[in-house]
């Protein structure tokens, strides 16, 4: 495909942690655009290491779709060609400019020219068609139907996929019920979460991806939104007595999440982001690799809420964000 | 015991991905063997070692049967015998037949004399008197009832119960609900899925089981139904548009999966292979070491479908299988 | 504060496994006192280490609550006192005498000055101002409302919050449902068990907590109730046909529990405590890191019944208990 035009074209891709409103009735076709490419990122201050990226971020931009939408689906194996994502870019997503917002974000272009893939966990399709392998320089295009409500994880899958999902190639599709969650008309805010380890060692004066440690499951981070402090240099807002809704997804690639706000209990839970596996009253939300859950909590009062992955472990590695209530 | 017969005895014991259907009404007494001995068997191309079994192979056969039924078990441990499981076997269970063809089974006879037991987590039973451990040459017989429907581990309850398991003594039993599941009527095939860690070391020029790696959560392989490619040498068979539904235990003995099929969606769950947990919708279901689930998945189209645990370091050590849907 | 007298103060904190019966109508508010200071402990046979603790053990204190009731907490962080748990105490908790029967514990009083923290799963609040840190000498108190019935970890929240709760301060609360569980009439025993891992090290002729270990994910000890025989040097006692429940906290910091009672099913199971979130005829409960569960079964017939995490590298690691069943 000759194409370099904006890697990120679609109305409902956001940056993480935003989640774009489904403005619109019943079912929709989505025309999106999801370009591989490397990008440095950073993981951790002074933790920067050339990564493998949806639309130039680790994770990638989050979709937003509805129960029965249709998407239309292309991407292009960019991994050979510099791209860059932190200038405005005409004609691409609403991701972009709130990427350029995070203070954490210091990507910048990196060429590793790899065959890459995308599968979409939001879609039933023949993977060995439609989540084929592309090479450097070569477009896909492909549909799926949202048939099933959740918080799904797309990734490449592309062998070895522990390296290639570890290399940073993932992000969440959030399909909304057709028929909404109970709580749609009490929720103040919403936010999305991934959480994701990172296997880094010393290259040099950088980092890279150690494989080994990948297979040893021994993460050097474990991070929320791609950073240790993602959401914490821009925490997440609301107001006392808000209902706060998180959709959370598990990236791992290997390891569970026992997700936890101080001081909040879950109101509602629906594991894996479908309103007919509903839980009440959790403490602690355990995942596995590529699970997921929508949580809804109320602000008890002003102050500052931490969510952590309670395997302490994994928060002492930096699977630890802020979320900040202001009075009412 | 004066007894060299058949192994495995039972109409309704067969190999794994097998499950013998009820073809029955109502309730019924089995009457079960099942014997204890080793056998040379192969988790990898190039990795044997030489495992404690149930029936002669990794995991054991599947034992079928419906809630309510009664089963009167008996168990020889002729760990101090060479037994023979790759010829044919007059009188013997399903089980053998389908070992047989089994291509990547390359089982052989021999001899590791050790006390063994029988612990079926689908009886409600003293253990400490129907699971004793029996000396090499010594039989055991007992009953229980399946109380309560579930897809249930069975394993050596022997000291050290992590060694007895990690050498391979487990396997599954099916307990279907007297009433059915709902989905009876639609459901096109049916397979049984048990994942299990090997810890292998080298060992002069073969491999053996290296407790310290057991102890230390360090597999060296992890597998569908006892070898990396059980599944995929012997692909699942379906067609487009099937409802496939599988009985999964995770035998550990002690990792969790995320079992996942790319390219699927769950449909319906039941946890614990118990009708009343149901769960719609999943990407993928998390089990603990001796959980399990049945899931269903409708087949989108024709292609292949990979089923992976999506702890995707354990993906990497073998936990891959494959299904092939053909056009309708 | 200038305080000298009992470390724990309250009607309903009991040693684990007890659990003390809600012996009022409707809702109270309780007065509650849980000091924190340094203890020396035995985890295993030889192996004592200098935790820091809430009252005096590892884990603290149950107490117990109904939902709706407020609990008015005071703490002392006593860390800087030698504080001995090991006479008997005018007008403390009636989790001293039962500390004090238990043959496993060796306690003695131990100084090691650090600020602690108490963080309540159970209640909602502004973590920043309720569960903040107090250095030695300083006392603390603040109240919160039991919104929601479960069974909920406690813990210190001061970072490193990996090496507070691996040092031992964790606990929990038990808030049952206002309208009680539907076999509340049917429960002939119920007890406490508190899953945790401990991480300990060689260090002169005595062990220290191992940071790394801890980080590592690689215990030296998993322990129910704080000691490799907690549940076996008292092992749990019922007869048979008795419905025995069971409130399980895994307060981790890091680990999931694969919960199974050798030789019974889980007839009911409430996930964290919340009597809506029932599972039915379950082998094996899986719990994250601060994850809880009810878990009853009818026990079938007189004998021994293993407790285990059937997650074997934990249960070789020490996560065994014991319930002797004796004839009806
Ligand atoms: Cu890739
Ligand atoms: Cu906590
Ligand atoms: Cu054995
Ligand atoms: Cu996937
Ligand atoms: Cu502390
Ligand atoms: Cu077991
Ligand atoms: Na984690
Ligand atoms: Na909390
Ligand atoms: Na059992
Ligand atoms: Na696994
Ligand atoms: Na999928
Ligand atoms: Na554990
Ligand atoms: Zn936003
Ligand atoms: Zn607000
Ligand atoms: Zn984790
Ligand atoms: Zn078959
Ligand atoms: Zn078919
Ligand atoms: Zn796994
Ligand atoms: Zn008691
Ligand atoms: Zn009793
Ligand atoms: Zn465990």
């Amino acid at each position: 495909e000759d194409y370099d035009g904006p890697p990120v074209v679609g109305d409902y891709l956001t940056a993480l942690p935003h989640l774009k409103p489904l403005d619109y009735e019943g079912n929709r076709t989505h025309h999106v655009r999801l370009d591989t490419f490397a990008q440095e990122v950073e993981v951790a201050p002074g933790y920067s290491f050339t990564a493998w990226t949806y639309g130039g971020s680790v994770p990638g931009p989050t979709l937003h779709v509805r129960e029965g939408d249709r998407v239309v689906f292309t991407m292009k194996n960019r991994s050979d060609e510099e791209v860059v994502v932190t200038k405005p870019i005409r004609g691409g997503a609403p991701y972009f400019a709130q990427l350029q917002q995070n203070p954490y974000q210091k990507n910048a272009p990196a060429i590793s020219p790899v065959p890459h893939s995308m599968d979409f966990h939001s879609g039933t399709v023949a993977a060995d068609d439609k989540w084929r392998t592309i090479a450097p320089g070569e477009s896909i295009e492909f549909e799926w139907v949202a048939n099933y409500p959740g918080v799904y994880m797309y990734h490449c899958g592309t062998p070895s996929v522990l390296m290639h999902t570890a290399m940073g190639q993932y992000g969440a599709v959030v399909v909304s019920p057709r028929e909404g969650f109970p709580t749609d008309d009490k929720v103040d805010h919403e936010f999305v979460i991934v959480q994701s380890e990172f296997y880094l060692t010393e290259d040099g004066d950088g980092y890279r991806y150690d494989h080994q440690a990948a297979l040893d499951r021994n993460p050097s981070h474990v991070t929320f939104n791609g950073h240790v402090n993602a959401l914490n240099a821009t925490p997440l807002r609301a107001k006392a007595g808000d209902r706060v809704r998180l959709y959370l997804l598990n990236a791992g690639p290997s390891d569970t999440s026992s997700f936890h706000v101080i001081g909040a209990i879950f109101d509602r839970v629906w594991y894996e982001g479908n309103v007919e596996n509903e839980w009440r009253g959790m403490q602690t939300v355990l995942l596995g690799a590529s699970n997921s859950a929508v949580m809804e909590f109320i602000v008890p009062e002003p102050g500052a809420y931490k969510l952590v992955d309670h395997e302490f472990a994994d928060a002492e590695r930096g699977a630890v964000g802020t979320l900040i209530a202001e009075p009412r």
